[in-house]
């Protein structure tokens, strides 16, 4: 095989890496924390971006650009954001470089200093909120709907490509409401867009859900997330909507002028997913022999190796192979003829199995012969021989079937390793083995935090879906009554 | 009218800002020289970027997306570059903020204060050329065609809302090739890419050309630009395109095995468009109603504005625009019709010229009755009646003839204002006029440099179409001998 990947039972976290960089996703750059996306790891990122953004438009939202800085005065505006904000970020504190007086090279300026710092942004709440103040007088002014797609940087120590780095793209969604209730009714809307993104175009199933307290986004109310379960039984969050009440137009002093003309502080929401999909895709699907993408995913859906020996051979197999492109492409499909000839099919097939393309066409003289082709699916690796007439049905109902495959075979995996647990004792020693486990708790933000103390695990999410969890009981370290239980995992 | 736009006549500068502002394209942040790109602005800015990423697309090129910040020492790789680019820019230099020990709010971590500061990028072909090292090994590595786009910073002293900012949004191209002949080849492509995007979409009649040496790229070996004439008859540089020769390669020692199995160093390309082009789109077509947008970069393209007294009225006329928008829409336009209840017709009219919709149909009673519509054009302000029957064919028809006329319209004006100028005298008195001035240059540039000392004026490019320049004289400077007039302005 032309790369080896580590195998996910012998080191999971290597058999990641693996992934990412020999399917050339992205690679370390050279900036401590800060990834290079490659053009195929970008071309995904891309068709994640053009599905979602879709959905947020056939919602009211339009997009918009803020500044990347953030003056360093803005974080302490709003409490509870500078605390969890404000700590690890990229500080601009001069605008000049000069050549060095004592010799080679350059130097920063001291003559630059800027007189007040600037933040790189790590979330741009508090600059479109210092923004919206302009934009909002009347309750005619809203409801404003933004989203903007853009890099964000948060300095992590320790960073995994895609999972968590220094920079990331993302997009961030912020919106603006005359009503408590519209506000929170949009939250819910945009986690739902979400949820219907990672099921739908992702092939996942995740769980949504409202976070507890500890885990809430800094300055919000109430946190909706979607937590998607991968195959080390570990979680990962996916996605979150927030409805920020009237936290940042208080901090930004935001009013509008409602019908009777009485002035009201603005209603929040923001939400945003970013290029970590890209690991939630990875590793939700993937197996021991790379990438498995989901057709509408796949910068490539098909892929045709032609196997011959000999010009004659090549040439005839290869015009057989456009005269099928020509009639996929017909259909909206995108296919890639990997005629290069130097390198043997059995290459090749690591190669794009590799790279998760979801179909695989092989055509050899036999085959040019009977009219028949070699097709194999990349979810299953199983291998058929199909009629080359008709073939464009049958590569279309593999399309259809592949991301269901993956979507049920994710929810079996899932489903098998979600369970209920009821004593501190069992707990301590089933989230060691991973997967989520189903706990009563009694709602206070002091036993979450003594869970997580002692054992890593967090409170993933209040479940709204998914999971039957309205049941009486008592929470498992506390003892103290509960309404319900919740999902605890370890998390990403 | 609602919102009053200064004059060009008056004070164009002014023209132009109004329009920016009042039009809703993009306004000042609270983060100096940042500007905010609001949605109506934002929506232009992305039809650009879709139509220029599909014709990049179908040149081979892909998307990919590399760090934000740029090691310091990377600035001093390659001589000219640094005297370029790494003067006035954003420099990160700490990566923590801590709560102020004496009092309230937020200070700068003196603790976290980074080895080698890193460079906010103002462009990026250090940080790439680093990558492509490890990329590529042998010439089958090549040609490597990559294109991201993203924002960049310049601390600029003077800024100007699109034209000139702090941070802005573009694309950079950077490709690596095996000779010099086919990254000649690249570089020239693009710049046709260029011309074709500004002028079958923009519907900007551009001068392709090469730049002077002084007016090159730092770091390029040849740069070709699009110039483009404003309404004031200054030049306005909508794009460029550089052949860098092999300086990016041998700065970070990026070398590939020919066929032959010797070492030879990369030939490189860089091009790239900004968020500037929004300026050029406002400056060539607007007039003092507003914005005239030609309609494949229009959000919207056809607007309806409903002429009514009373709710049967209204009911009756929304009823034939919902009709009628479906129909258009079937055919691929964006249609709006304002049916806001709470403004005059005539303040709507006012506000749609500002934003410089393509199309506007307005519907009264006479008009319902008759089966007709009146039928009013962006780019002439004429009015006409039409009939119900056949709109579509209609409307369609003057979204082709629009930007044919507005092209027309713009380069009249162009070419009404290049002239020939063959004495000193002449040329100081001239090109104070406006205008370009097609002029004989000796070839060196410290005449270049003196013209520029004595009036502003630089050599926006030596033209390789749209006017014939070809042909022997003396400089109007030096005196010495030329061979060929070149493209003289005072420029944006």
């Amino acid at each position: 095989m032309a790369k080896e990947v580590t195998r996910r039972q012998d080191n999971y976290s290597q058999w990641y890496n693996d992934l990412v960089v020999k399917a050339d996703l992205a690679e370390q750059s050279a900036v401590r924390g800060c990834m290079v996306i490659k053009p195929y790891g970008y071309a995904i990122w891309e068709k994640m971006q053009q599905e979602l953004d879709k959905r947020f438009k056939a919602t009211g939202v339009k997009n918009a650009y803020f500044p990347l800085f953030i003056p360093k005065s803005f974080f302490s505006r709003e409490a509870e954001h500078v605390a969890g904000f404000a700590k690890e970020c990229a500080v601009v504190t001069h605008h000049r470089l000069m050549n060095d007086p004592k010799g080679k090279g350059v130097v920063v300026d001291p003559e630059a200093k800027l007189e007040e710092e600037l933040i790189v942004r790590p979330t741009s709440e508090t600059i479109i909120w210092s923004t919206y103040k302009n934009w909002i007088n009347s309750w005619r002014d809203l409801p404003i709907l933004c989203n903007q797609w853009c890099n964000v940087v948060r300095w992590e120590m320790r960073t995994r490509l895609f999972l968590r780095t220094a920079e990331f793209l993302w997009q961030e969604g912020h919106t603006a409401h005359a009503t408590s209730a519209e506000a929170a009714a949009k939250a819910e809307e945009m986690v739902g867009v979400y949820a219907d993104f990672a099921r739908n175009v992702m092939a996942l199933p995740v769980i949504v859900g409202h976070k507890s307290p500890n885990e809430r986004f800094a300055g919000a109310i109430d946190t909706l997330t979607i937590e998607a379960m991968m195959q080390d039984g570990k979680a990962l969050q996916a996605g979150t909507s927030h409805f920020l009440g009237q936290n940042f137009a208080k901090s930004f002093d935001v009013q509008f002028a409602n019908k009777e003309g009485k002035l009201e502080y603005v209603w929040a929401t923001s939400w945003g997913v970013s290029t970590r999909l890209m690991g939630a895709l990875i590793m939700s699907h993937g197996d021991d022999n790379g990438l498995v993408l989901p057709p509408a995913l796949a910068p490539i859906q098909v892929v045709m190796v032609p196997i011959y020996k000999g010009e004659d051979e090549r040439n005839a197999i290869l015009d057989k192979m456009y005269e099928i492109k020509k009639e996929l492409e017909k259909d909206g499909k995108s296919v890639h003829i990997d005629d290069r000839d130097t390198l043997r099919p059995g290459f090749k097939f690591a190669e794009w199995e590799l790279k998760g393309v979801p179909v695989r066409v092989a055509i050899g003289p036999r085959d040019l012969a009977a009219g028949t082709v070699e097709l194999a699916r990349r979810d299953t690796l199983e291998k058929v021989s199909a009629s080359v007439d008709g073939l464009a049905a049958t590569i279309e109902n593999l399309l259809v079937d592949i991301p269901n495959n993956i979507y049920a075979k994710a929810e079996a995996f899932r489903n098998a390793n979600i369970r209920k647990c009821d004593s501190w004792e069992e707990f301590k020693e089933e989230i060691q083995k991973g997967g989520f486990l189903l706990c009563h708790w009694d709602g206070t933000p002091e036993t979450e935090q003594a869970i997580k103390d002692e054992t890593k695990a967090t409170i993933r999410c209040i479940p709204v879906d998914s999971c039957v969890c309205e049941e009486e009981g008592v929470d498992i370290y506390s003892g103290k009554p509960s309404k319900r239980r919740v999902v605890f995992a370890i998390s990403y």
